[in-house]
């Protein structure tokens, strides 16, 4: 697709349903996406490249090289090892979006996560990638959610977390591509809050056994 | 207060601030309140039953041998012990009513669950005491808009989770009372989803920090 100039390019890492989502529709908004996996002859993203005129499908490491921004779709037990291939010196200056959650699933139903408390899958990239621009967003809703939040009616909120404030603006900026209203993102500050937009998962977990649905969201009202 | 005949026997445990609000707005609806606390001789507790005319202050265990209703309103690292000494007996075929967060504030700001993943202060308590029948709700808030709802405006939800159906359903009627809307109590199932409830709690902290005020909550919306 034809687009302005602020098209971006974009960096996917990550071929699951998540990252083929997110992707599809950066590629359908007009940005310029590379989706990267561990093999850079991952079936899936050749599948879902050839199906996107202009993506381009790699490895971990042409993904991050292509990007301006970079979103970590990985399973969040596999982002650090996915970033290490990825490579530093290709994320250093880049906004990394990261939507991931570190659940593991080996245990059976339901997941655990394997960073609690004091610290968070956000800021373990942070600290490992120090000169990468980390922001938190977009774990917290089921990735047709994240991309059409009007799948889900009325207002409702999407966090953001990150210590940079010009890369939280880039990622804003993307959500209001997506569909998200201004008013629905609520900003919590440096990437140490991953740690409760993380630790929120379980509830997540209880209230789509509960709907039924994994299409819903959590509106955050104010007294 | 005199009162009609659906007033209940409340036992609180806990004299802090989530303990006096609930307290005194039980006492306000009419309920006959005994506050227990550690000491019997608690000052905090003789000064609220002072200001409650009807209402009692006593020991943990005064408080659940007279309650059919149970509140556990203490520190939730202290809650353990707090029923233990409230004795098994006293608390058997009760409906125990769990409204406390496993936090320790011990290291400083952010505090740390105590429990995660695969268990939660609520299953405890359940496995603790078997024959009483345990219902986390109200955690997720605010004391004040635990009790006042209206507090927030619109739609907002309030959470239960509970192994005995009739144990929820008590616990709905008291929420109803407080003013939560019969459409606002979004039912999680059994007390295994208090884990959710519980790790919801450092992001409420993230949330509050960035609002500037406790007096908020979520509402689930439905895609």
């Amino acid at each position: 697709m034809a687009r302005d100039n602020d098209a971006m390019k974009v960096g996917m890492l990550g071929t699951g349903t998540v990252g083929q989502t997110i992707a599809s529709r950066l590629a359908e908004l007009g940005h310029e996406v590379v989706m990267g996996s561990r093999a850079a002859a991952n079936p899936r993203a050749r599948e879902w490249a050839a199906a996107h005129p202009g993506a381009r499908a790699g490895s971990f490491a042409d993904a991050a090289g292509h990007g301006e921004l970079v979103v970590n779709a990985t399973a969040g037990i596999a982002s650090l090892a996915a970033l290490e291939a990825a490579g530093a010196a290709r994320l250093a200056s880049k906004v990394l979006l990261d939507v991931a959650n570190p659940l593991d699933f080996s245990g059976g139903m339901p997941p655990v996560l394997t960073v609690v408390n004091r610290d968070s899958l956000g800021e373990q990239i942070q600290r490992g990638y120090p000169a990468a621009r980390v922001v938190k967003a977009l774990n917290t809703v089921n990735s047709e959610v994240m991309v059409h939040p009007e799948l889900v009616p009325g207002g409702h909120t999407v966090f953001v977390a990150g210590d940079d404030p010009a890369a939280k603006r880039v990622v804003a900026g993307l959500l209001g591509e997506f569909g998200w209203p201004a008013a629905s993102i609520l900003d919590l500050g440096g990437i140490r809050a991953a740690r409760g937009m993380e630790m929120y998962l379980p509830l997540w977990l209880s209230m789509m056994g509960a709907l039924g649905t994994a299409r819903f969201n959590i509106q955050v009202v104010r007294g």
